[in-house]
């Protein structure tokens, strides 16, 4: 017999991209920004005292939720820290869907989601993308026909790095029955003039989910945040949410990553440029992709090779890129932007292997 | 309208205990270890660097998996790190407790319990604990007939601080039909001769809650895990974690805290033997006690006085002590053991407020 729950028994879980501990293998395959993260950091680490550690940590991080609303220009209750976005995903779930009822998201989407509906035991709707990569006119209206309660929306998009517009969000978010999750995880690589926070104070079922993992070079942190209205941020903080979170460390890291903008835009910036160069670059060789507003592209192999041939090849070359076999992504590689020489290395391996040594 | 599912609308969230920022306030109230971390872990932080955040950790963790491993002489697969303690107790309903199914434990009991149960939205039997703390005979008995499929068991007890024999719990264990949680949170401070690991491999319902919040001096950490049968921890780890629950720093301190078994040992020793010397203190201003193996004392006041309005003259004199209004706990005060000094300081202020100036 079994003690797990009968669909726990039956579900896969995540499956997170590799992480090699071997440093010379080259990382383009979980997103994270190439650059280190802010020198102030490595600051608070210097003078951190372990003493501190001795005592329990601000249960609401409120520090850091001060300095995030400041940032964003909304209240700090309008914040909820959360360990890595990861957290905010599962509250929301846990706050407000109940086990048999309905979320919705794109197809393809962030592979974590339907893994987190079936851990709640609830269906998950995957309305196909178009061409485009943007979702249907009648999306809300699908959704809500099924009745569904929570939908999962990233923006940029992953895994294709598309990027919705203010207004398109908009329509998706009023139209919506339900509450919509819009998961900005990679918004920080995307034109500055894209910018729905404004919209979280019109609209009433709107949390956008921010994380410190890509922008601020901090994946190996565990932070994020939720900005939303007061009556979705105030039952997962005072509810739902694990009594104590945020450990006192990450706390002080965080707010510290907020502060210092200046150094991460300059590594969005890079990261921005770098894009364009590889774009270019993996054109030349016949791979082709849309226009990506985040740290990676999803590039269509030439058609004389196998995007799962390349992928191994990369692998034997010690370059690691992310492929999926699934969701009609099976002739596609998601390529994260490494810096300069990261992506020499890349499109000269790329190189060789699609065009003969 | 309420977005939030209904049973989530009509709870209360669990109340922590309180975190002054104020460094003159002494804090008796949260169960803290009054020594600081080991030196080692200081020297952690210095040689930290914050390049490391730029990549996501290990996903589960393994190099401390491992560590814990050897420690209790049990396989890396009988353990899962976690988020602290809260962690595992909410995985542990998550993946083998249902909506609607039984949850046990005592009366009283660590608070968190009916909370997380509410969360779950599963009804929760409270079993009332003998005069002597210890449950009844028919505890698994009683469970059982209420189809109870996981129960909690704190070991030491919290609030009393009462242990239960490795006998007892093994008892327990094997009579009761459902999983037993047992939240060793205080164990380091129990008897040497107590050791209940060696059941996790006896018999195949029983996963063991420890954490580093207390005996390692790392409440700001949030580090714990769970040891137990492989068929147990198995889909805890691979199914309902979050993807990364763990970032990279806490991982290396938690080893390095394991690691450094003679330091935490020596705090234990001192724990247990102010713990003796306040004992005996309080009992001389008529406070009354059962023996505590926990680093705590449950003691009921003095029939002059009322518990709360000692807890009120102990914060107006900047001491904070746990007082709870509830669960036949309200003539009695939960004090965290302290360090001479502190206790010297709190045994002044109390003989002063019962016995006057």
């Amino acid at each position: 017999m079994s003690w797990e729950r009968e669909h726990i028994a039956k579900m896969e879980g995540y499956i997170s991209g590799e992480q090699p501990e071997d440093p010379s293998v080259l990382k383009l395959n979980t997103n994270e920004n190439p650059y280190p993260p802010a020198p102030a950091i490595e600051e608070i680490l210097r003078r951190f005292s372990s003493e501190v550690l001795r005592q329990y940590p601000p249960p609401q991080a409120d520090e850091f939720r001060t300095m995030a609303a400041t940032l964003h220009g909304v209240e700090r209750e309008n914040i909820i820290a959360t360990r890595g976005g990861d957290e905010l995903l599962r509250l929301m779930i846990t706050t407000f869907v109940d086990p048999g009822e309905m979320i919705g998201t794109t197809q393809p989407t962030y592979s974590l989601y339907p893994v987190l509906a079936r851990i709640q035991n609830c269906p998950i709707t995957q309305i196909p993308l178009q061409g485009d990569w943007n979702p249907p006119l009648s999306f809300s209206d699908q959704l809500n026909g099924l009745g569904t309660k929570l939908t999962f929306l990233v923006n940029p998009h992953a895994p294709s790095g598309v990027l919705l517009s203010t207004k398109q969000i908009e329509k998706i978010a009023s139209s919506l029955d339900g509450i919509l999750l819009l998961d900005e995880a990679y918004v920080d690589f995307a034109d500055i003039s894209y910018n729905a926070i404004p919209l979280v104070e019109q609209i009433d079922n709107l949390v956008i989910l921010r994380t410190l993992s890509k922008g601020y070079s901090l994946a190996g942190l565990r932070f994020g945040y939720g900005i939303g209205p007061k009556h979705l941020i105030k039952p997962m903080i005072e509810k739902t949410r694990d009594s104590y979170n945020l450990d006192w460390i990450s706390q002080k890291i965080a707010r510290i990553a907020l502060e210092e903008q200046d150094y991460a835009n300059q590594t969005w910036l890079r990261v921005k440029q770098e894009r364009e160069v590889l774009n270019n670059e993996l054109e030349r060789l016949d791979f082709s992709m849309p226009a990506s507003q985040a740290n990676f592209l999803l590039a269509t192999v030439p058609q004389t090779h196998t995007a799962k041939a390349i992928y191994h090849a990369l692998k034997q070359r010690n370059i690691l890129v992310r492929f999926f076999d699934h969701d009609g992504l099976s002739d596609k590689l998601r390529i994260t932007i490494g810096t300069k020489e990261q992506n020499d290395r890349l499109i000269a391996e790329l190189s060789e292997i699609v065009e003969g040594p």
